[in-house]
């Protein structure tokens, strides 16, 4: 891959600030990288010398391992910063953290942070690039590639598709990248869930609002079921995780429904038999374990653009 | 280490399941590892490219340490997942949590799990290779190995040897697996501790049972002396530390009563003054710290045999 | 960097042990590396091959990190052993464990221990390199080189400086080192802090003692802000954390009657409003950064010193 794309960005904060070709520059570099990982020899050079750190703010182990190979793949140095042993207990703020990483001579930072805006905020502060890994409820700009990905490989379009997201859009980062991400490259997109987890607000992005999913469900191409966190019950937002499953989960008796080639897709990690049923979720719809490997391959992608292309510093 | 060594197997989960003849394989590769250990440039490109997962539901330093070494030595990328910090605590199946990082490309999963049997049925799910790093108190192969290779290197063969295992034999994968391998290269196996923690049924194996290890030392070319796990004694297993080392612990004089060169393995970590006395664990037949030295060979071999051989995909 | 430099020690355990002419080669070897730091292709192959172990008892993101980092880039493999997920747990003694370590084939351990003299202990009983990261209350001597190699740069010489040392002496190994080193290299050293948190003893060193950091000030060329560690305050050796930034912390208005061209360092991390505030900490005075990336530089210089010169073995 001596060939160059074109991109100018520093850092990836989420898909609302991409144009449409940005997007397609990603999947199409991604492209390339899963023909890479089918190969005998999965390790490039392009990060050789270049320092990535993991700086996470939340637990994770699938988006934080993710990226982690993903760099290690392209031959980066990758560090793992987890705020519990660091110096933030000793009462340092995030942005001196940020800081004193980034004087070791660090390339990027991959950021997760419960607050939507933090990786914004070091994107304004300092000078190696930033990559936001999920900030609160705002984006998570990788997840929604990596399933955009997903369904341009399986589906070869995206434009006209139909996608519903299905479940707690009111909290999900992972739904917000799915909505600019996909309006921008053609799809429709219907949110459904219950009214508590779906705010009236988000149809001013563009977006077709149901709380029905049986009624939604013929129309569909693709579902990407959002995970359910059963903190939001204990709140009051659904009734019980039985009545969710009822109403929103995915089984074999609703899937028969759908148009026989819908795909299904889920972030991850599933709740068996509750956002989607065991059968279902190992069944021919669904692309649960190709998200999981494109999600290397996209990653790889953002991280070539950011600081491996040739000629990049 | 151009050369190509006869193996078949794709995962590693017990010496019960291996011939002598693979068994003899993994100590010949070590050999040559060992040997490389010693020049100046230790490192390898076998494992280029490919990714080995340590994957330990249990806590463990030392095997996990081990095995990470020896894959990077073998230029492998290594991931440490400990389920502490993963999706389990959201609630994923063990089994889905291993295909997800599976499908980021992994090559090799070494795992540790209480519950025996959690290898194999990893084995059966996933397509990559396994290795046991112990399931419960059922194998703990590259233990076993590393055992043997030491007695190898020392004693220059193992048939016709009389090997004692002492202590807690009924809760020890360690002394599981070195039954198998050591019974496999015609070794005599003489098992000792307390009736409490000798299970009658270990006899079925092809082993001597005793409890009184005056008795056998004598006879003995090598004793193996098992760690004593401390909440044994709270759930009455035996009767006190003190008692334990009066009846099976090592010192100087019940040492004197062995053969002069008789050979003393330890799996560590040891209780000073509990299985083995400071003066005869840095003493002249201890091969405690070999042990140690020998475990990266034999684990590097195991990796090379599992994913590293010219030809392997 | 095929060149070789003068030095024949195996351990970096304090800055008490070295001579002035070591630390001198610490220093030039550490400028070859920031020239390095500046230029594209950041990674050396000084240390193929070798193992650096972290070994670290006191909680540390921003030592290990760095020497985690400075070892990669001389392409050392990093091994991170936390004794809280160790062997240590089971009883295994301080030296037990480091030896099994040792055994694995490690070429390097950095060890940082709450008791003074623990890496001294190490050395004598290990035969692999010794770096001390901060033991107890006695030195820090990787920071103090950081410290002095910060100063150099800037100040281009060290000889006849006036450099002030700000705060908690008692409790600070970071103290400890600055004192050798500068004193080594024809500094004049001025401790300054309550006298609570300033033994009468350091004046044995060779030091200046104060209590008074206005008395000093317009004498200093440099001024060292060591970090308060406020548990100190509940054992009552200051009074009140607004008291001590009134006598010892540095604004803008004490700022004004030092020397125009005075350096500020700290160690970090700084608790911004206490030692100093934050229009001074990023002020132009303020070296903070700096100190951060030259300390990576100082440790790869440290490293290649104690085992990656062309010949080592």
């Amino acid at each position: 891959m001596g060939q160059t794309f074109p991109w100018t960005r520093r850092d990836l904060l989420g898909l609302e600030e991409l144009t449409s070709q940005e997007i397609v520059t990603v999947l199409d570099v991604a492209e390339t990288f899963v023909e890479l990982s089918e190969r005998q020899r999965k390790k490039r050079t392009n990060l050789t010398g270049k320092v990535v750190v993991n700086l996470f703010f939340e637990p994770s182990t699938r988006t934080r391992t993710s990226f982690g190979l993903a760099a290690r793949r392209l031959s980066a140095d990758v560090l793992d910063f987890t705020p519990s042993s660091s110096s933030l207990s000793k009462g340092e703020t995030f942005i001196d953290t940020a800081k004193n990483i980034e004087a070791m001579g660090i390339d990027l930072i991959v950021v997760r942070h419960s607050s939507s805006g933090a990786p914004h905020l070091l994107a304004q502060h300092l000078q190696c690039g930033i990559i936001n890994a999920g900030d609160g409820a705002h984006e998570h700009p990788t997840q929604g590639l990596l399933d955009i990905f997903t369904i341009r490989r399986i589906k070869k379009r995206l434009d006209g598709l139909t996608v519903g997201l299905v479940g707690d859009i009111a909290h999900s980062r992972v739904a917000r990248s799915n909505i600019h991400g996909l309006l921008k490259l053609g799809a429709k997109v219907i949110v459904c869930g219950p009214p508590t987890l779906v705010p009236a607000t988000i149809g001013e992005l563009g977006v077709e609002i149901s709380h029905d999913l049986n009624a939604i469900l013929p129309r569909c191409d693709v579902i990407n079921m959002l995970r359910i966190q059963f903190e939001r019950q204990r709140h009051g937002l659904f009734p019980s995780i039985q009545e969710y499953a009822r109403l929103f989960g995915m089984d074999s008796i609703r899937l028969a429904k759908a148009k026989p080639e819908l795909l299904l897709l889920a972030p991850g990690p599933i709740n068996r038999g509750v956002e989607i049923t065991p059968e279902v979720a190992d069944g021919p719809n669904s692309a649960i374990l190709q998200q999981v490997t494109n999600g290397l391959a996209v990653r790889m992608a953002v991280l070539y653009l950011l600081c491996g292309q040739p000629g990049e510093g």
